[in-house]
């Protein structure tokens, strides 16, 4: 006893990885997602994944705790069931939890920023605090929140939803329907949108049309580009106003940015704060750190192996 | 044993009254709060009407279980002080609770936004739900959030300042120091503000500027005032854009809304419900009812009994 093995799965990629209880990551790989093969072949692919890392770390399934998968999308976690998975619709409805059990051992689904949150605050950036709202932005805005050392997953399992609170009420239209969510502002889909239309109105940049993304205007953002410091400087504003309201709804003791926002550094933390300072009420926001994630490259891993923590104590 | 006394501190009144645990109010008093007459004139005040109302109800002060008091304000519940109440600062920073307390019973200050969720959670609309969010719509908009059936305070014990949420980040200037608040723009006194200034633009109405407030736009907009009903329309949908917001980061299963504003009814409540329609992702939104209070003019009273229950068990 006393390993936990945690899966991430991803739309491109399946990583699988063996955790100690202290948050340790040993051995791990890393295979393509075979997509468009059918539900069998994620399930085989998964299965390989998890018996090759044992065996090279030479822990028996016994000597499993638990096993935690994050995926994306919701889920009915009791159920073990992906209901909606945009990148891979070839698992809605898949019992998926069923088709990876093994040997007894206990196997627990989870949302994938739900697991993040829970990895965040059991070996990363939220260790020691009980109350905190993890927040990642990469192409979309997810969030997952731990109250009183728990996470909270409200009545239907959806809680944590950062991304989809609205900060400017007629704003541009968001893929759920709603218009001015945080996702539609902030996001690294919308930094490569707003980057895409300055230059198609003319301003002058470093960027290029070709491949444009988040990334990109990040790294020209810190090469001193105007208008990716612009874009860059708009969106951390917007996702330190929606922090501001996670701040004075939830008065939590850590924020914790984690995502592809993260290589952006101080060019998206200064406007995050300088936000927070001119939004949030006093008394939360002085009680509040802002914090860059802890867990980085391994966030998906570890976070899916606190699920079995958080689920089997 | 088996008795509650609810105290509700307010700017210009104190209520007082003996509550049974199932919620039933008994015997009851209301006086009127003396202002500016230095800390010994409140204190004596309330501790005149708890004497009064436990006489009239043949209650000593063994057979209570304890008294709650409900206040307005940031204050430190531990210490049992009022840290700023606007309406009432000479009790800024006194030592309240300790002023109150009698003959060993226990003796709980909360905020009052705070005691009215619990109110409408043990004996009110919130009743058998554990996962829920009081909003309040008055001259301000608070709110209590209730998790996993305790009320959720946050780290610093301001959790729930959903009137400081911002909506529309370049929205009207907020006493916060913030713009675009929910308060600036669904609170009775924005109400007021819009129609006072669509008066003074020369709009045509049965409204007069003198004696203006929120109440009487309701009235005039239930008795077909075509712009006191635009105006509460449109604080009706900004208000359920607020309340998106809290469906889609709590996923609770109950929004009660409080407050004078449960008077303008369906003219409130039909453009409030039309904004969740179009703004809440749709998971969580099906799983939330969106209820008015349950417990009207007593909420005060009954909150603060509530809170006994809450910190006694």
């Amino acid at each position: 006893m006393g390993y936990l093995l945690g899966v991430d799965l991803g739309g491109t990629k399946i990583e699988v990885g063996v955790v100690s209880r202290e948050g340790v990551l040993g051995q791990r790989l890393r295979v393509p997602t075979p997509r468009g093969q059918g539900t069998a072949a994620v399930v085989d692919h998964i299965r390989a994944a998890m018996g090759e890392v044992l065996r090279r770390a030479e822990v028996a399934w016994g000597a499993l705790d638990g096993v935690g998968v994050g995926a994306p999308g919701p889920l009915d976690r009791q159920a073990g069931v992906i209901l909606e998975a945009p990148n891979l619709p070839e698992l809605n409805g898949f019992p998926l939890a069923a088709a990876l059990a093994e040997g007894g051992v206990p196997l627990y689904l989870e949302n994938d920023a739900n697991a993040a949150a829970l990895g965040e605050y059991r070996f990363g950036a939220g260790r020691g605090s009980a109350d905190l709202v993890y927040v990642t932005v990469s192409t979309g805005i997810g969030g997952g929140i731990i109250l009183g050392g728990r996470l909270y997953r409200g009545v239907s399992g959806t809680a944590g939803e950062v991304g989809h609170t609205v900060v400017e009420v007629e704003g541009p239209p968001c893929a759920c329907g709603s218009r001015g969510c945080l996702e539609t502002l902030a996001s690294g889909t919308a930094i490569a949108r707003q980057a895409a239309a300055a230059l198609a109105a003319g301003r002058e940049s470093v960027l290029a049309a070709e491949g444009l993304d988040a990334a990109a205007v990040y790294r020209a953002a810190g090469a001193g580009d105007v208008l990716a410091r612009e874009i860059t400087e708009r969106a951390g504003y917007y996702l330190g106003v929606g922090i501001s309201n996670l701040i004075n709804l939830l008065n939590p003791e850590r924020v914790i940015l984690g995502g592809g926002v993260v290589q952006a550094g101080r060019d998206l933390f200064d406007p995050v704060e300088r936000a927070v300072r001119e939004r949030a009420l006093k008394v939360p926001a002085a009680a509040c750190r802002i914090l860059p994630a802890g867990l980085g490259q391994d966030a998906g891993v570890l976070g899916a192996a606190a699920v079995v923590l958080e689920q089997a104590g």
